[in-house]
């Protein structure tokens, strides 16, 4: 019946096919991949860039769009059909703003500059990443140019991340966001003052990374559609809604980098699996937002894995497994532990009272640039002194300061604020969700996730680009995007957690 | 100046790249892939081999060829120009024969046969793969029609692996070893009564791991440019001449599975790590033939890896590593054992004598099947009969008989045959090679491969496509195609080892 929507759907599958392709090879080459490929690499991702972009920007796009735009007609507006013309269409008209040479140019230039990165963050040394990141900044102005914008340069490359929201919002919420959070930290950071030295002892890689898994698979993470492996960073990559890869970094003398990097991706994964099986092939088959993504990320990996109610489950069998290191800690303690609050200085690794403040410096430094006003030769700089700012210190070297992200190295500006929209999101979810399965608190102390998975499933993942973060929320109930739900949650979290009144 | 070529060679690259990522595609299938995710990757690989072929089969391709080859007129014929262009011209007259379609059906219906063999394999169940592989061989027949043949169906098959090779070749070249062999192998076998258990004892396979690895590198295997993993069947794939990946597999109760597996693979991977740097990127970036392929892994796992002079410098060392099991063998008992003559079922794991036993099976079931002499349907038991023919015995179940290899399911008909050319080419080429480095077999004996390694460099790795099986042979000084080198080195050895006339 539906003729042209179907030639849609089969003329977006191969360049879905082109993009899933492109992730295997990025993800190989963040994992597997030998030192020598790079080159090669690089011309191969930047072939599968610019085929994609020409087979999506290519006149029959438009024609079958305009076509099956007619057969929808009618439709209720998150039906898969209405969905998929609806967001074609807005992405088409962002893509055919993009020559096929600049798309083509950042898929090479970015895959050089991620080697780059390692090698600079590897010796310390930001000269060797400099002229990539130059080069990076350069093609993404021309890139926001292309794209076209309103106020400021800055909102068509955020707009790429969390599409309809703009620099100037961002400004004002991080605004109220600081005069919330400085005072908060302060009074947090000036309370908690034990230290726990039983973190950094030496832990087992391979246990490590077997716990991790155990919970992986508890959260719901399918095995049989997905993996974890290795990185250097830890990300998320999906190639097909049953391949979905996470990676995690394990270090052997701190326990929580590893476990909660573990956590965290899972809970990207876990938006990425869940997808509508009906969506596989299309471009609907990805998250609403970055923002809307890290919200899962953050859900798992610090309202669920970093509460007291999970440690009460699973406290027991970390001591099993580490009986030399925790044999004499009890769980209280474990729970002020992995909640510490500090200033420091890798945001990866960083509580997540003071994460917020990683993201402002950035984004600062991102605005600054673009802007003119600040030269990538003078970016390390600018950064010792924004960490100083922010955080009360400056790295000892790059590789703990401005080398310590991989994102500028994939030309994402515009992409860090996501991070801080997904701090605030995920307790506004959260909080929701409580309030619809009474006994959440409960379930979570007995191990038992199905409910909150199912919940997340029916109102965000399956969903995938078919609504927006804004949508997603009024539907879930969950109110508009705002700081204060977030704020209230420190408050109240770590009150209790140290015993004061904040 | 030479406007033409490079426009050639530009048009001819993003081909390259997308073989190159499908080859990364596969390499995962075959070594991390989720179960899941088959149908989503069977897709993927169809839209890379489609879009691959599309490119290919332009129009632009063959206005380009007709432009370039004026440009390439009076050339030398082993330059890299004009090497291009006749390779490329060669290629196009098959591609141009074979249908969109049918070149995307096929890498779609293997790549789910693949997934369907591996299932097979495991529950030894052949009706699992029967549909899969039906469906192969009518592609397979269809995809012979449209390459069209002159004698035999089997010699559009054969050709896409060696070049010019036709099957009533293979028939002859199989009969005159077949006369040699049988009474031979006979002999050899009759002699050979020894047994030698220390093999099967338990072997550590992280030790196994790594006392491989440490050959590749001494062989001269570039880790900076290549790597090895795990899979449940050995191979080598290149992404470019800088990231050559091999397989293996190690079993903890057999040390030859997984040693000779690298060793062999790794002269594969030698061959690829070898090629002119200035073909990278174009479609003369390959082996010449499976059978030269062939040669050099055999050369290296077996007239190397297997002889007494190897030993004389490995086996100190293993020992060290595997005391328990090796400290009472000696060297000459250790070299008897791993070159022990015994009709088994498993070909990866049969001796360098019965081996081509094992392809004369394989030969005759294919010649059978795409003649229609035999039904898949009937194909475990036509194997059987074969192997109790052949090897005396049969297999006690499908999966240590007709489903042991991965091959029919990636429609590679026309392939095994290869590896028996390869093993012939081998002892060609090593017999040059002593001619030529008058102290080969002192220099192995010391550990040392560099004299080899430069001689295949230059006789054959470097040339890539540029010159076809005979034309390096020729060049090589090695004389034409033959069998008597081969089965002369099998006299000799086994003479040798045994203290027997043979």
């Amino acid at each position: 019946m539906r003729v042209a929507l179907q030639e849609l759907r089969d003329h977006l599958a191969p360049i879905v096919d082109l993009r899933a392709a492109a992730a295997v090879l990025g993800w190989d080459q963040e994992t597997y991949m030998p030192r020598g490929a790079i080159e090669a690499r690089a011309a191969q991702l930047g072939t599968l860039g610019r085929l994609a972009h020409e087979l999506f920007v290519a006149e029959e796009t438009a024609a079958l769009l305009a076509a099956a735009e007619r057969e929808t007609e009618g439709m209720e507006y998150d039906s898969d059909a209405a969905s998929l013309v609806r967001v074609t269409q807005r992405d088409l008209d962002k893509a055919t703003k993009l020559p096929s040479d600049l798309v083509a140019e950042l898929a090479r230039a970015s895959s050089m500059a991620q080697q780059a990165w390692q090698e600079a963050r590897d010796n310390a040394d930001f000269s060797l990443f400099r002229p990539h990141l130059e080069r990076l900044l350069a093609l993404s102005v021309q890139k926001a140019q292309n794209l076209g914008y309103e106020e400021h340069v800055y909102d068509a490359l955020l707009d790429e991340y969390e599409p309809g929201m703009t620099k100037s919002e961002v400004e004002s919420l991080f605004r109220r966001l600081k005069s919330d959070l400085v005072p908060l930290a302060e009074a947090i950071t000036e309370a908690d003052r034990d230290q726990h030295p039983f973190l950094s002892l030496n832990y087992d890689v391979q246990s490590q990374w077997d716990f991790g898994v155990d919970i992986m698979r508890d959260f719901g993470f399918d095995f049989e559609r997905g993996r974890q492996d290795r990185s250097a960073h830890p990300f998320t990559t999906t190639f097909s809604i049953n391949d979905v890869r996470v990676t995690t970094r394990v270090h052997g003398d701190f326990l929580p980098a590893g476990l909660f990097g573990s956590l965290h991706e899972c809970g990207h994964a876990l938006y990425e699996q869940g997808i509508s099986a009906d969506l596989e092939r299309t471009p609907l088959a990805d998250g609403a937002s970055l923002g809307v993504h890290e919200s899962q990320s953050r859900l798992w990996e610090i309202l669920v894995g970093r509460s007291r109610e999970f440690w009460t489950h699973y406290y027991g069998p970390l001591q099993a497994r580490f009986p030399d290191q925790l044999g004499d800690v009890n769980q209280e303690r474990f729970y002020s532990a992995i909640n510490k609050v500090e200033r420091t200085l890798i945001r990866v690794e960083s509580d997540e009272v003071t994460y917020n403040l990683h993201i402002m410096l950035r984004f600062d430094l991102e605005i600054a640039m673009l802007e003119g006003r600040l030269d990538v030769a003078d970016l390390p700089e600018a950064w010792n002194a924004k960490s100083e700012e922010y955080l009360g210190q400056v790295p000892p070297d790059d590789a703990q300061g401005v080398l310590q992200d991989i994102h500028w190295s994939l030309a994402a500006f515009g992409y860090f604020p996501t991070y801080a929209l997904g701090n605030l999101l995920s307790v506004q979810l959260f909080e929701r969700a409580k309030e619809e399965l009474r006994d959440l608190e409960d379930q979570i102390s007995r191990g038992q996730f199905g409910d909150l998975l199912t919940w997340l499933r029916e109102r965000i993942h399956r969903h995938g680009r078919k609504l927006t973060a804004n949508e997603l929320l009024l539907r879930a109930g969950a109110g508009q995007l705002t700081a204060g739900p977030w704020v209230e949650h420190i408050r109240r979290k770590y009150a209790d957690l140290l015993g004061v009144k904040l």
